[in-house]
């Protein structure tokens, strides 16, 4: 708990509303969205840049540890105290005020409390959006901090691809606000500071203002349910995509016949469009998608891909097995539902890794292979954005195996993932969840010490005070 | 000149071909592309990152200060050294062993030594290229050092956008190799310390060797010229293009009378295809491309271009007032001429600036309107990348005007120009050819204190030795 003295204070610079200190109502900022529950000394609410600044020079003045928290959405607990009950979160959710467009450049400056649903719920009516496409709805903020990519990141990027500008609160006694808020595409006028800013988990700053690019919504969308003749032939039916749809190409999620099968025991209701119901072992999402309306001059999008399908089948190689054009909302509807269905198999842990995509299927057989000996009766239920190398490497654990009652077995086995993933297939063991508290080991084994040393120094230059859930220092 | 001891010691790193001193030989890297001639102490020609390390290594520890050169085609003084003679230039122009090409992950491993020209030459076969297109021929570790955007960053973005990984070797005693060099598209377990080499002009470290992503070649292209209705219907004309051809539009050039002028009387065998030979006030050079071959099921490019323009001329805001669709070798051969007809107009005084889209063509017009009451007799001949919001802002002054006698005339109209591109209109002093030594005053006048401290901070914590022309401590 923190001293009354300190409450008191930071109610000056807030209001009332600004800090919050009941159990009841620091709950939900203690408790991460799927591990993990935390202790706040208060919850620091506020709702402007100016006063972001004033609470962290505070805390920085009397020692007070804050850790910076948006949606709080993530999965790597990153934006959750810890148990000690002395660390204050200083949440985003108020800081929502400032929405300004400007279509001609097509940019939006908003502050970083903004979620990405009423983002771009407020962008469609001018045809555009912020074009990260994710499971959950997080806040802005935290998508920087976090840098997530999401499922069109093969047409759009990430979140660092598409911020052009940030205003950035230091944790340093004065609590400096950095005005990085250039809405510029071509500016090389010195360091590109916001960089630093973006996937570190808010250990350098807490990010308040973003400038971000937007991107026109597709009005025509394309969707198949695409069969590989085999594990080695995903990459080749990829290029062979790439190659014949080139820019309209919007997404080629993987997934397996494990985590297919787990969504439709979970949701009945979806429709499974296999040849008698059989689910193939391994099941591509591929989409493409154009901005402009449909043309009565032009060859209607299913088509487009049916036209690429035909070519692809008869191509020598013989990547694909089947094919099924339908609907978007149903091809959509299992990838969406893949996620929960894993969930309810049993414990799920789960790893977000990534690979040159050429790796991709290479380490998931790996991995398929030495599981029954390693660890006999945990599942893989893996799928993953194979068009940018991201796997959602999901492992399932029987709710009554032996294997739970055995206190090294989850450490055992995260261990035996990260070593094949980053020093055999020279992967990374976080792709878009950032570090967190859950990575930070990981962080701390395979940073080679150089750039420990560096981001130790980074750290003093920008924000020496107790910031953020992740130590580079 | 260095001491005959540095330079034997020098030789045993890097044999006798890697150093040379002979003035003749040293008088290539000695000189800058357009402005500036320097002295170097020598030239270091190392061919691998371990002799470079090794030749870092040596002059950090005896205080030889070095200035990083790739291919030497940059604008402000970036690459050469100054004229005290004392300055030694580390040339990656012989290191360009190293060239592996990931096919399935769409990227290239490849020395920084390598040429633009030869990297694409030899991707061309498999169909890729990397997507970044200037009229100059730089070497990569110098596209790195500037972050180039160039022609078509409105569908393949910057350098930045398309590093994955990179090498570099730091000014330290030690000559530390950082090894950034990851191949991954979705990584984020820490800070992402390569972007920190981006556009910084090799102030931080020398990069040695890139991962690059690739990018499909496209296989059917189509141009025209636009003619907008007025200065004011540049950017309704770009949105109604980006809303007919999304991810189709591969470039959005703008190009003023004068510049189109100068461009037709130093090459008079370009086709001059408006109406009656009359070049009208601003002239749009608009691309769309797709990398798949045609297929007989598809509207071919150019019908979809002639579509959308048709589309467009109907819209009540009339944005167009006259197109030309015509083949890309001649639409482009315009554009590229450009830059040549200018510079020989007379005394040619560049600005590389940039602005939030619908900036660009206000800023223009604002200093044409002052220009003749400032600073009579001077001719402005912008074109630019209206796009992302670059402007080529080129100042020609007659080669017998007195303006050229005043000793005070060119750095009053240089801050001029930028006081109302970066005060005025929040634009950038350097949009893509980074700082270097003629950008060094508008460095140190533009960037906030606590980001030159920072920077001076982050330069003791990576490169404390004598790196670069640019001073950022």
């Amino acid at each position: 708990m923190m001293d009354e003295q300190h409450i008191d204070a930071l109610a000056k610079l807030l209001g009332d509303k600004g800090v919050v200190t009941r159990p009841e109502d620091k709950e939900a900022y203690e408790t991460g969205a799927r591990y993990d529950r935390g202790r706040a000394a208060a919850v620091l609410r506020p709702t402007t840049t100016a006063e972001v600044s004033a609470a962290v020079s505070y805390c920085v003045r009397n020692g007070i540890a804050l850790i910076p928290q948006a949606g709080n959405t993530g999965l790597v607990s990153g934006s959750t105290p810890d148990v000690s009950g002395s660390e204050a979160v200083l949440s985003l959710d108020r800081l929502t005020r400032q929405f300004e467009l400007d279509l001609d450049n097509r940019s939006v400056r908003v502050d970083a409390g903004f979620r990405l649903s009423d983002l771009n719920r407020t962008l469609e009516e001018h045809d555009l959006f912020f074009p990260i496409d994710l499971g959950a709805d997080p806040r802005i903020g935290g998508m920087v901090a976090t840098n997530t990519g999401g499922s069109r990141f093969l047409k759009y990027g990430d979140v660092r691809r598409n911020t052009l500008g940030l205003k950035v609160v230091l944790a340093d006694e004065a609590g400096t606000v950095l005005d990085l808020d250039c809405d510029l595409r071509k500016n090389n006028t010195g360091v590109d500071w916001k960089q630093i800013f973006i996937g570190t988990s808010g250990a350098f700053g807490i990010v308040t203002e973003c400038v971000l690019n937007l991107e026109r919504l597709p009005k025509q969308v394309a969707t198949a349910f695409l069969v590989p003749a085999g594990g080695a032939q995903v990459l080749p039916l990829l290029n062979a995509m790439e190659e014949r749809l080139g820019a309209y190409l919007s997404a080629f999620e993987g997934m397996s016949k494990n985590a297919i099968a787990a969504a439709f025991t979970h949701v009945p209701s979806l429709k499974n469009p296999f040849q008698g119901g059989h689910i193939p072992d391994y099941v591509i999402l591929a989409e493409i998608s154009r901005s402009s309306a449909p043309r009565a001059e032009e060859q209607p999008l299913d088509a487009v891909l049916e036209t690429a399908l035909a070519e692809i089948w008869e191509l020598e190689e013989a990547p694909l097995a089947d094919a099924f054009v339908g609907p978007p909302h149903e091809t959509w509807a299992l990838r969406h539902a893949l996620s929960e269905g894993v969930k309810h198999l049993g414990k799920l842990i789960a790893f977000d890794v990534s690979f040159r995509r050429g790796d991709i299927m290479a380490f998931c057989d790996h991995m398929k292979a030495e599981m029954p000996e390693k660890f006999p009766g945990v599942t893989v239920c893996d799928f993953g954005h194979i068009g940018d190398g991201g796997v959602h490497f999901n492992l399932v654990v029987a709710k009554d195996s032996p294997l739970l009652t055995d206190p090294s077995f989850e450490q055992r086995l995260r261990e035996w993932v990260f070593t094949v993933a980053v020093e055999q297939y020279r992967g990374s063991f976080s792709a878009e969840h950032a570090i967190g508290r859950r990575n930070q080991a990981y962080y701390d084994f395979y940073t080679p010490e150089k750039l420990k040393e560096m981001a130790a120094g980074l750290k003093t230059v920008t924000s020496p005070g107790k910031l953020g859930s992740v130590r580079f220092g």
